[in-house]
Parts: C-alpha cells; structure tokens; sequence
C-alpha cells in the first residue's frame, strides 16, 4: 500500500517551495508551466498532450463514437478503495461501456481550490494514470483552473470521454424490454457505503471499501459473446 | 436589451417553489429530474439530449477528429458584453477551430453551489443555447453537479468539444515559423479588461465590453481561402 509519503518524495514539483496550490498555479505564467509540464505531461505523455495545443487532434475513431461528460465534486476526495481521480476516470469509462462503446479517448479538466496540498495533488494525478491504464485509455487534452480559497472543494475533476461503437447494436435505455435479463455485478450501494461511512463516521464490524472500477472488459465480452442479432429499434415515447 | 426579469418571467422552474438551486437539485431526485427536464433537456432538444443516456451516440464525424475540454469560473459569471455560458461555448468552440477542426458536437457540465439564483441559471442556459446556435454547434450530452454552498461560486461550467478536421493541413503550434503573417482579429485584451473593470470597479471614459465570440466562421474562410499546399510537418524538438 502507498503512503501519503511516498507520493509526497516523488512529487515532481519542489514541495518545499510549494507545498499548496497556489492562485498563481492556475494564473498562465511560470508555476503555472511547471505544473502542467512536471506533473501533468510528464505523467500522460501521450502525443497530443506533448503537442501543447487548445485541442487533441485523433485519428477517426470508427463509425459511430459516443461521448460524455462528468464532474465530480465528492469529498472526501480520497476514501477507502479509491480517490477522486480513479473515479472520475472510471465513471466516465463506465458511462461510454454502458452505450456499448469501447472507450478511447479522456479529456481530464481540473478545478483546484488554492490551498490543496501539491502532493494530495499528485497522489490523485497518478491515480488517473493508473486507471486510465487499467481500463485502456489514453487522457489526450486536459485543462487547470485555480479558484480563491473558499471558492471551492479542493478539487473537482470533470472528464469527458470518446469511445466507438464497434458494432451496430443499439445498447441504450430504450432497448431496455420486458423479460430482459438484469445482471448485478457486485454489491449494490458499496461505493456510496464507503464514502458516507468516512464522511459520516459510521462504524461497522467489517471495513467497507468503495468497489470503483473500470467495467469495460466485462460490457465487451458480454459484447463478444453476444450471439442474438442486433436489438431492434423500438419506438421512443 | 434583455432584463433579468424577462428571463424570470420565462424560466420553466416553479420560480416561487424555488428562486434558488438547492442541493436536491443535484442528488438524483424529483427536483434534479424536474431541472434537467424543464431546463436542460427542453432547451438543448437534441435526439443525444433526449435520450438521457450515460453518453451521446453520434455519427462517425470525419477522418481526424479535434477533441477538447476547458473549465470556466469566471467571476462575475455576468459580464458586460457576455457571461459564463457564452464564453463556454465560445471558447471551446475557438479552441476546436484553432486546431483548424470545424467544431460539431459539445458536452455541457455544470457545478453549481447550493443558493445560486434560478433564473441566474436559466439566464445563462439560455445564453449557452443562443451562441451554440450561432456557433453552428450543439450540445449532444450533460452533467449537473450541486455542491454545498460555501464550497464553490456560484456556477463553474465545462464544456468539451468535437470537431472534424476536413483537409490535411497541420494547425498547430509546430507548424508556426519565421516569416509567417500574425492575424490580430480585434482589439487584444479587451474581454480581460471588461471582466477586470466589473470587478475591480475600475472607470474609462468608455464603457468596455467583452468581445467574447465565436471565432470558427473566420478560421473556415481563412482554410478555405488557402492555396498553398499542406503546411509540411515540421518534426518536433
């Protein structure tokens, strides 16, 4: 398990020096440079993000896309089984596998209240990574923000998300039909569970962990193995 | 000139059940369904919109696609000249453009704090409509988040994009070199200067308002007026 030091020692910006966000890491000018070149490219290298321009240019990603948007505004925003970053990333993995898209693409935008420890910071821009690579995405174009003190909630994340449709299934609600089958994957309300329980200091005999993860694997092989023909349209209300 | 209280008078939310946005507006309820129904979804119209699905399934835009996101947290979010909305769209549309992509599709999402005047809201959604209209854009997909009040401003809004690159041109920093022609399209400065004059109460002997438009229209003219061959890719340092 990571502690809070181990990020702390390797966090790329000079932690002696800025220790907390500051309004200027959000301003244009140098820290606010050294912030996105150190801690941000340096950590999703990918060649759009290299390419340091206003948006990714990709390569057509197939014949329909799907694309969504989320923000997440939760706090605590690190809590047992996660943290903001790997829920933010596997929300909105989850929302393009729930239309039947494989995800590609993330565009990762942070609001930052001033105050927020760098290395909290940092331990969240790694969790991105680390779940970005989990679920087989790339983050490709981002954006930084520093609100005033007070003006915010440490951080909020927004990602948006490009995924294809490698088929021509309609996986919407309106397919939803009776006799369908409904399939659980895990505990319901686990995620919620963990998260009221640290932020409301709730005590149970065992520990409850949020089960945040990437679902994509399991939406593509169900893809895979599906063997009906495609779900007919059904007319909208 | 539109007043507040034309936008009062229209705005679709029982606006004497509710003069301010509330935490239950975000929480997954009747009211949150009831904002996004009567606000958002009758607004925006669009078949993605209406689906309210996780993501919006769209049709295979072109070889190479431009992708980007960009928060805004703009205060006063009410500006002369504009507002938060407009300068959403406006610039992320730009930020396609400036990638040389014609901009199509938009993910609207919203973090409003707890308290926020309703018909501040609708004032702005609609102002979000009105220059994705004039953009020649639409929003295809959402999320609204409502966080406690004191732990935000009032209304933070992202906007991600997609646009299609229809030639084979390079626009990107990379591709600038000596000798090239700078294009100035307006006065530099002056939306900063709107904002900064509203805030800090600072007095011209004019009266200075933000530029704030979209700029995709000039960017297509210029691409379609180039005669020269594809600017050559420079390699990269």
């Amino acid at each position: 398990m990571t502690t809070k030091n181990d990020f702390a020692l390797s966090c790329p910006i000079p932690i002696n020096d800025y220790p907390y966000v500051l309004l200027a890491h959000g301003s244009g000018g140098k820290l606010m440079a050294q912030l996105i070149d150190k801690m941000f490219t340096s950590t999703f290298k990918y060649k759009t993000i290299e390419e340091c321009h206003d948006a990714a240019v990709l390569e057509n990603p197939g014949m329909r896309i799907a694309f969504t948007t989320d923000s997440y505004v939760i706090h605590p925003y690190i809590f047992p089984g996660g943290d903001i970053g790997k829920l933010a990333v596997c929300g909105t993995v989850n929302d393009l596998a729930m239309s039947g898209a494989r995800p590609l693409y993330l565009a990762l935008s942070f609001i930052l209240e001033e105050g927020l420890p760098m290395d909290v910071l940092w331990q969240i821009v790694q969790s991105i990574k680390n779940a970005a690579d989990a679920a087989g995405v790339v983050v490709v174009t981002g954006d930084t923000k520093v609100v005033d003190k007070g003006k915010g909630d440490g951080i909020f994340i927004n990602t948006a998300g490009i995924g294809v449709l490698e088929h021509d299934k309609v996986i919407a609600p309106r397919s939803v039909g009776l006799g369908d089958v409904l399939m659980v994957n895990g505990d319901l309300a686990r995620h919620g569970m963990a998260i009221m329980v640290v932020r409301e200091g709730l005590e149970f005999e065992t520990s409850m962990k949020s089960d945040t993860a990437p679902l994509n694997s399991i939406v593509q092989a169900m893809l895979d193995g599906a063997s009906q023909p495609p779900v007919s349209k059904r007319p909208q209300q």
